[in-house]
């Protein structure tokens, strides 16, 4: 089994205000791309090693990231793992009693398969896993 | 200037409770490093792309995680940016106005010069800047 760090997400309310940031840091100009299946817009910058920071900023206040944004006082980030078998880690959690948000993987954007792990398991931090869609899922 | 995601750092309270989850999700054998300049026990889980998750276990409850713990409810992840230049970055940082913790890279452990970001000028999330010694700080 192989994981990857392949990004961290930051929920922001506006990506022209988040962007200053990173922009200040030098991390060079930031890439957009909307995912209607998430209400979300995402600006991308994209790091060395493979990796990417991703700023999350919802088109609908009712999408997952804007109640994330009204519910949560700390704007802590998630992070995805990119793991090379979905299917047998997901198997694997749940048999050690880790609570799944998704016991199946789902489709998500860019062609891969998701499937988000629950907070309540991981001491408070969203992460999701995922798996191209070209492998066997 | 060149950017990597090196790590994920999350807060626990216990190396033994924490790695728990780790374990579950496949990421194999947890080493283990103690920083006592940081007063903290480091767990480190190697990920494929040079990068990795480390839990941080305070040795101290005066200590830097320690105090992070008490007082944040959240268990949001900081996370790690390896740069080519620390201190061109923290000029640049300045230069718009972003609050640092440290003004000057001072020494941290494996031999790197570190600085952090203050969270007021991130969102909220705290975000080390890091530089191998070898080259010029």
């Amino acid at each position: 089994m192989k994981f990857e760090l392949d990004h961290i997400g930051v929920a922001v309310e506006s990506l022209e205000k988040g962007k200053k940031f990173y922009e200040a840091l030098g991390l060079g100009q930031m890439s957009v791309e909307r995912v209607e299946t998430e209400k979300v817009t995402v600006g991308m910058f994209d790091l060395a090693n493979d990796s990417r920071i991703e700023l999350l900023e919802p088109t609908e206040p009712d999408s997952p990231v804007g109640k994330f944004l009204k519910e949560s006082r700390a704007r802590h980030p998630s992070y995805l793992l990119k793991v090379s078998d979905i299917r047998a880690t997901i198997k694997s959690l749940k048999a050690s009693g880790v609570q799944m948000i998704h016991d199946e993987p789902k489709p998500g954007a860019h062609d891969r398969w998701i499937a988000f792990i629950h907070p309540k398991s991981t001491g408070g931090i969203l992460i999701e896993l995922s798996q191209p869609k070209g492998e066997q899922a």
